[in-house]
């Protein structure tokens, strides 16, 4: 993988940063968020603005240019990614390291007295542009909003935005009618006085309206912006798809309804006009609901003593925890994903001896095992299919420069999941198909240590995910090792995977307490640079928990694998495991074999199932 | 103990907050916090406002006093106590539970528009009194600084303020001159590029001028602040005690010096004018660094654009992180603390069983068994001595009223320590004099082994204490227990037996990562209101942990315990402990047994040695 050649482009960029065309006065930096104008973690091909002007495309990381400099901060997952990425005239920002100057830090560092840094206010998240203008202001320096965005002046071939077509979901997947969540909302928006909510997140509007879309790969989404009012619905959205009869009746477009119910459709370009037009309208004490990570843009548009703003929003919180038919959807969609994975693992360790497989054709063969269940709608992110170093660069995806092939001398860690209509699931399994080394075996138990200490974890109720996450590093701890990302993020159904506003991180202070019906993934992990990757991920379904006392009848909580893929035993120590964390791997297994085995029995699949019943095997533990 | 009544105290509160000569315009809610100018935690008499108005005498808590009504905030330390000694005129308020709202929601949801809410703004700090007023301000009300403090005009026999004589501490206990103190100072000033550094907190000027005092009951601090320039050195205290030629001399006050440790002293009282006087001065890009918890009349002197505001001071970090002197100083006032409960606990084993002991009487016994040791100064803090139901309140004093007499079917719990001249200490554990029952000890090794979790824990260098909180609560949370307080604070050296900027704690999220050097409290516990408390506390110092591997040569740390007192082995299930917990209990057995029994050896005390050796018994674990 060679680095993207960038210099000509910064040239034209700081060339943009000076010309009157674009900027009142000329900007000494212009700061290159990931997002796009929703704060989404995935972004369509026309968002990839600082992919474009860096070359660096992993999921998170920010870019600022100056006159001398060009900068990117992005965390431990990407380090080496990036990196590798980068030509010379960046200056990667490890963030999480000690001595990493923030951006504000940094930009106070670099720049003239009296500077004025650019952004696009449609990109930039309201609570940051508050953080890093506040910082830049004390330092005599100017955060300025730019409304044309600087890259796609320059970007000549910037792919358009996508519009594709909708998809509608029926009760049986949603368990709620869209007219029922929007009732839920008004009466939260009642509790908090407020008179309109702004739905600027597109996994938040596809929830509110059952609907999903294709407009970015792998989160079932669709670009639009929703207005709620008391009284009104306001969808902002592009397209003829909103004239397909299907998405037509499921919005009862056409029907007859209480006017409190009636959508009105409104061009996906209006919202910033509309929104001004409603924050023009108020009376004293009306307020507007928005997230603090609303862009800058939208939130400017409502007066600030009108704003009512929170990390998360009532749609956030309400979409985390999974109701019946959503658990019951998330179970089906993780028992069809193991019987591909069981395919797929039986399939690789015939194969891998051969020589002839590599990362990209295990993703792909992943890929096809999964597309053969019922409902397989996409992938839900980009298939991590690493083997031996690739699988220390955290959040690695082959690519033909770097395809390696897996051998029988090699640990091999693949990260991936899918989008089924019922659930979304993200599985990573460890594996070895040769005989791995002891101090392999020793990794990956500290590995499994972690991850049984957290999913087996009994807490109180109103526990926040964040601490827990010490259990996860303790084994790996008590011998000098640790990694360097969170532990777990939730997940959601047939939606993003990745959603708040809960996770297991020490990172994540903000979180919101873990509920019975949430959905987190439970992932540590322990890489080695230039040697080998190893992460045991389950997606699991936060679940009432039984214990001998109840202290302040607060109850308990602990979790339930919605998982179910054997985890290779081959690469355990056992002599490293508790007789109670050798009980947990017996009955994990003993739960696949009969959810999994069933239903590979029931779709024919004989050799996968004598696959699964050799690698569920009980452990014996020597005493 | 019943409360106090305070029908007429608010009338005449009330009356004041109307009074045109104390307030510019009515105002419709007065706050009493609970500090005092300095924001310290233990305050003198003269400063227990909050105390005076609602009888609730409780470390922590705020009052709120409206029209109408009249509330008090506080921690799950003190439900209990608030409850009992506040009469039917307040509102507990209890933080941390979910429904309990904020000082400010509560405010915004019982006033009538337009509210003027007041405060003295020597006692609220700065970052109190903007997050106050911001909330306050959006609902329409106003946050107003109200110069005469209003406690005070009801408060007709207030106590004087203490102005007690100094101790000079010498650098085999302070391992470091004020002098090379402030040097230090000034270029964490110079780093940060600020000219000025004041010093508000009553320890930090006495650790950094290496001066005692006893203005304060428990805390050996006094009276004082310092503001530090480049080039000068101003001390603001008041009384002849600086008349004193042992201080004179360590202060070097009548030497000839060069100009930059040449001290000012001046009066106590000046402190706002002449920060005044240092704010008007100020040239552009001087900046004067204060601690953000400052009081909101200190931080006003200096304009907003000159201000360096910082969550913790560099002298709050450098104090937290002990030199050899003073680790060793708290090794031997440790030992000298152990002998004395050694003494203690031998003495209550022989008279408890008459039923003549009293918890007064143990605690004034463990006092004189204290003062006999070396370098005794005075307690560390009240003496929580507690038997049966008391033990539940777990911030408890025994008081003539509440005073129970211990016995041989109830647990005892003692929580207490003392101030050497060589260090700080504070102790808890719990005991029975006769067979606790099979729940007691179920309960009891519960708590152990949270103890044990939290001390035996080794975790990466730059870990914050927050993140070891859980492994704590891990073995109570499996059985559905938990306890509502943090499992430990920094402690000071021959200073506050509280202190930041570390500690232990599901709440703490400001807290400073962990240093080799610095000292916390490992105290979890459990309590059944009405039945028993259990808590088993050491303090422990940071140490490096060797670790089989080093990732990224980051370096481990672990705990030592400084605390060296046994752990009654009557009270463990042995069979709830894992192999590693029953070692580590032996080991630290052994630990007592050698330096403490030295120690009650040298001392010619045999009676207490033969206890101490019977108390460290190894445990014998059934495999």
């Amino acid at each position: 993988m060679s680095p993207k050649i960038t210099t000509e482009l910064l040239k034209q960029l700081r060339q943009v940063m000076k010309n009157p065309k674009y900027v009142q006065e000329p900007i000494q930096a212009y700061i290159v968020p990931s997002g796009d104008a929703h704060q989404s973690e995935y972004i369509a091909p026309c968002d990839c603005r600082r992919a474009f002007i860096s070359g660096f495309d992993g999921s998170a990381g920010t870019a600022i240019v100056t006159e001398q400099h060009a900068a990117m901060w992005t965390d431990g997952r990407y380090f080496l990614q990036a990196a590798h990425q980068m030509d010379n005239n960046w200056t990667l920002m490890k963030m999480g390291l000690k001595d990493t100057p923030t951006q504000e830090d940094w930009l106070v560092s670099v720049l003239p007295e009296g500077s004025k840094v650019g952004v696009d206010p449609f990109i930039i998240p309201a609570d940051q542009w508050k953080r890093m203008s506040k910082v830049l202001r004390s330092a005599g320096h100017d955060l300025v909003p730019v409304k044309e965005n600087l890259i796609n002046t320059i970007w000549t071939d910037c792919p358009q935005r996508p519009c594709k077509p909708l998809i509608t979901l029926d009760l049986s997947y949603t368990g709620l009618s869209w007219r029922d969540k929007i009732v839920a909302l008004r009466s939260k928006m009642a509790e908090r006085k407020v008179m309109w909510f702004v739905v600027t997140a597109l996994d938040e509007v596809a929830w509110l309206f059952n609907l999903r879309g294709s407009d970015v790969e792998y989160n079932p989404v669709f670009f639009a912006y929703a207005v709620i009012g008391m009284n009104t619905i306001r969808l902002f959205i592009d397209g003829d798809r909103i004239m397909d009869p299907a998405v037509r009746e499921h919005l009862q477009l056409d029907s007859t309804l209480e006017p409190e119910f009636k959508i009105q459709v409104m061009p996906y370009g209006s919202i910033l006009s509309e929104l001004q037009a409603v924050g023009a309208g108020l009376s004293p004490k009306e307020k507007v609901w928005l997230s603090d990570k609303a862009s800058y843009a939208l939130t400017e548009a409502i007066p600030k003593a009108y704003r009512y703003l929170t990390p998360y929003t009532p749609i956030c919180i309400a979409k985390a925890v999974k109701n019946a038919a959503e658990t019951e959807g998330m179970r089906r969609a993780h028992i069809k994903d193991a019987v591909a994975l069981c395919e797929l693992f039986n399939w690789l360790e015939k194969e891998v001896p051969k020589g002839t497989v590599t990362e990209i054709i295990a993703a792909d063969k992943a890929e096809e095992f999964r597309s053969q269940q019922k409902d397989f709608v996409e992938l839900s992110f980009a298939t991590i299919s690493s083997t031996g170093p690739n699988g220390a660069i955290i959040h690695y995806k082959p690519i033909p420069e770097t395809n390696r092939t897996l051998s029988v001398n090699e640990i091999y860690l693949l990260d991936s999941g899918a989008q089924y209509k019922d659930g979304t699931t993200d599985v990573t399994r460890t594996m070895h198909f040769g005989t791995p080394s002891a101090y392999e075996k020793e990794c990956f138990t500290y590995v499994l240590k972690g991850h049984i200490a957290v999913s087996a974890a009994i807490f109180p109720n109103g526990t926040k995910g964040h601490l827990l996450d010490s259990f996860a590093r303790s084994a790996l701890w008590d011998c000098g090792l640790d990694y360097l990302h969170g532990t777990g993020h939730g997940v959601g159904s047939f939606l993003n995977v990745h959603e708040g506003p809960c996770g297991i991180s020490y990172k994540t202070f903000a979180d919101e307490p873990l509920e019975a019906g949430m959905i987190v993934s439970d992932e540590p992990g322990y890489y080695e640079d230039g040697s080998f990757g190893i992460r045991i991920e389950n997606v699991v379904l936060v679940i009432p928990a039984e214990t001998k006392y109840n202290f302040k009848n607060r109850g308990s909580l602990t979790f339930e694998p919605l998982t179910l893929v054997p985890i290779q035993t081959k690469m355990i120590d056992v002599n490293l495991l508790t007789e109670k964390e050798c009980n947990w791997v017996n009955e994990y297994h003993q739960k696949c074999r009969e959810v999994v085995g069933a239903e590979l029995e029931r779709q024919g699949r004989h050799e996968a199932l004598r696959w699964l019943l050799r690698e569920t095997e009980p452990l014996a533990r020597v005493q």
